[in-house]
C-alpha cells in the first residue's frame, strides 16, 4: 500500500521544514532564506527583477493529467522563463501554496521535488512563502527575483522598424500536448476501461508538462554580445506576444508562415487532430520559448546558434501586423488576447 | 441601478491598464514597472528583503463581510507587517489575482481602491502582477520587497536571556471582531431580515478589516537608535509568534498576563461573548502588531513611546515558556500553531 502521511500530523511549520529541508542556497546575493518574515537578498551594484504568476488548478493545470512533480517544475520554470525574457539571471524565487486536505505529504513532497528540480538546474534558491489551507483547488503563487547589470535589461516597447524578429526553439507544441492530453481524458471519463493512448507522443506532451526556460540563448547572447531590441517570453501564443511587442513599441510587423519553426512530431499532431499547424504555432501558448527583435547587423552572430529562427522583420506601425502565408498572402495576425481567461 | 461592466469586455491588458493607470511610481528604486515580463528594482548598496503571503476566499476572508475595499488595503498591509518585522522599508509589491466572472469591473476597482489607498499611505509601488480567471473563489497573492541598510535586518532566532519582550499597540481586537462578523452572519443566514448589529464596536471591525502596518514603530526605532535584538509580526497570536522566536533562539520566555495590551472595547466585547480576553489577546491573531526582544539597557529608550508595552522576559531554555497570570501562577504557553489550516 502507498504511504499516506496526513499533513495535519506536521503543522505548518513542520510541514515547511520538511518540504525544504534540502534545499541548498546557491547564490551569494542570498543572505537570509525560509524561516524569517522576510528572504533577504543582497543585489550590489545590480539591478533587481521581480515577476510573479498564478497557477490554478482547473484554469492552468488539471491534476487528473500532470504529475505533481512536473507541476513543481513548471511552476518555477513559467516565472524563470519572464526573468530570462529581461535578459536577467534569476537568482530566487518564493513559493506559496494553498492545499487542500485530500493532499498528502507524500503528494506535496512529490511537488516540491519538482520544484528542487528547477531550482537546482537553474542555479535558483526557494527563499520564502506561504503554505494555508484552501478550500477548493491547487493554488500556487511563484515569484522569482533576478538580477541584471545596471540598465542591460531588455523591455518589450523598445523594437524598432528594420529589426529582426526571432524566436528560440520550436512553438506550437505545447498546445499540440494540451489537446492530446484533453482528447485522452475525456476518452477516460467516457470509459475509465481505456487506458491512455500517448505512444510516440513524448515530444508535445513533454512540451506542455516540462517546459524548461531558455537559459541557454541568453547565455549565448552575452558571450556573443547580442543585446536584443525587444524581447518576451511566449506564454499566451506567438501571435500574442508579437503583438503586445508592436503595440509596445508602436510599430508593425511582417511574420513568414514558413519560417515558424514547428517540430516534426508537432505537424504530425496537428494532422491528426485536423488542426492547422501554423495556427498552433501562432495561437498556441505555453511554449516558454523567447521571442524577440534584432538590429540587422547582428544577423551574422545568431546564424552561429541553430536554436534561433529569424520568423520576420519590424515595418512602420502603419503596415499593421501582418502574416505573410506560403502562397504570399497578407493575413492580419489576431491578438488571442486574454488566454488565462479562456482556457 | 448600479453599474457593472464585464470584465470580459476590456480583456486582460485592458483591465491591467483600467485598474492600474492612476499608480504613481513612489520609489527612484522602482526603475521600471508594471507591463513588461518584470519589473525591475535598483538597490545599490542596499539589501532586499522579500515576503509573500496567499489569500484565499472561505480560508482567509469572507466576501459576506468584508467589503472589497478593505479587503485590497489588507492584502497589502499583511504583507508590508511582514517587511516591517524585518526592521526593513517596504518599497514594492507584485499582486496577482485569480476572478471569478461573478466580479464585476466595478467591484475590481474596489479591490484596487484599497490596493492604491495602502500603497499611497506606505509609499510602496505597485510594480507587477498577473490576473488570471478562477473556477472558485477570489484568489490574492502579494509579493512584497523591502530595502534595508546591509545587515540591519531583525531576525526571529536571535533573542538572548535577559532581553525585554515588547509588544506595539494592542492585542486581541481582530479575532473579537472576527467572532462578531461571523456571528451577525450566522443570524442573518438564519434570518436575513435582521440587520447586523455592529453598533459601537468599530474598534473591534476596524481591528479585523482594516489593520494597519507599524511603520511608526520602526521609524521610531530609527530615531532612536533602537535595535530590537529579534522581531516578527503578530499574525498567528502572540503565543504562536512568542514561542516562534523562543524555538528559533533557543530560549525560554515569562510572559506577565496583566502586562498584555487590551483595549477596553476589546475586554468589553469578549465579555459580551463570554471569551477570557487573555486568551483572545495571546492566541486571537491578524493584530499584525510588531513583538519584538529588546536589551534591557534600552529600556529607558522605549519608555518614550505610549505605543509599545514591555509584556515579558526572556529566559534561559530549560525554564520553559511560562504565562505569569494575574494570581502569580504559572501556564505553558502553547503554539496554536498552523492557524491558516484551522479557520
Amino acid at each position: 500500500m502507498e504511504e499516506r502521511t496526513e499533513i495535519s500530523s506536521l503543522g505548518e511549520f513542520g510541514l515547511i521544514d520538511f518540504l525544504t529541508k534540502n534545499f541548498e542556497i546557491q547564490n551569494v546575493s542570498t543572505i537570509e532564506s525560509i524561516g524569517d518574515d522576510c528572504a533577504v537578498i543582497d543585489h550590489y551594484g545590480k539591478q533587481t527583477v521581480i515577476t510573479t504568476d498564478l497557477l490554478l488548478e482547473g484554469v492552468h493545470f488539471d491534476l487528473m493529467y500532470t504529475p505533481l512533480k512536473h507541476l513543481g517544475y513548471k511552476s518555477i520554470i513559467v516565472n524563470l522563463s519572464d526573468v530570462y525574457a529581461m535578459k536577467a539571471i534569476p537568482t530566487q524565487v518564493t513559493l506559496s501554496l494553498g492545499i487542500s486536505n485530500k493532499f498528502s505529504v507524500e503528494a506535496l513532497t512529490e511537488f516540491y521535488e519538482g520544484v528542487y528540480a528547477a531550482c537546482q538546474r537553474y542555479n535558483v534558491d526557494l527563499v520564502g512563502g506561504d503554505t494555508s489551507m484552501s478550500q477548493k483547488g491547487f493554488v500556487i503563487s511563484v515569484t522569482a527575483i533576478g538580477e541584471v547589470a545596471p540598465d542591460k535589461f531588455v523591455k518589450r516597447n523598445t523594437a524598432q522598424k528594420g529589426d529582426l524578429i526571432c524566436l528560440s526553439g520550436e512553438v506550437g507544441g505545447a498546445f499540440l500536448g494540451l489537446t492530446l492530453l484533453e482528447r485522452e481524458k475525456r476518452i477516460y471519463l467516457e470509459n475509465p476501461k481505456i487506458q491512455p493512448d500517448l505512444e510516440g507522443e513524448d515530444y508535445i506532451v513533454g512540451r506542455i508538462l516540462k517546459p524548461e526556460a531558455r537559459r541557454d540563448i541568453i547565455d549565448f547572447f552575452d558571450k556573443n554580445e547580442i543585446t536584443p531590441t525587444a524581447m518576451m517570453d511566449v506564454s499566451d501564443g506567438v501571435s500574442s506576444e508579437v503583438m503586445h511587442i508592436c503595440k509596445d513599441s508602436n510599430v508593425g510587423c511582417r511574420i513568414y508562415e514558413d519560417k515558424l519553426p514547428i517540430n516534426e512530431k508537432a505537424r504530425e499532431a496537428a494532422m491528426k487532430f485536423a488542426l492547422d499547424p501554423t495556427v498552433c504555432a501562432l495561437d498556441g501558448g505555453e511554449d516558454y520559448e523567447l521571442l524577440f527583435t534584432l538590429k540587422q547587423e547582428d544577423y551574422e552572430k545568431i546564424t552561429l546558434n541553430e536554436e534561433i529562427s529569424v520568423i520576420g522583420y519590424i515595418t512602420e506601425i502603419e503596415e499593421g501586423c501582418k502574416l505573410i502565408s506560403r502562397g504570399g498572402n497578407l493575413h492580419d495576425i489576431k491578438p488571442q488576447g486574454w488566454n488565462a481567461f479562456n482556457y
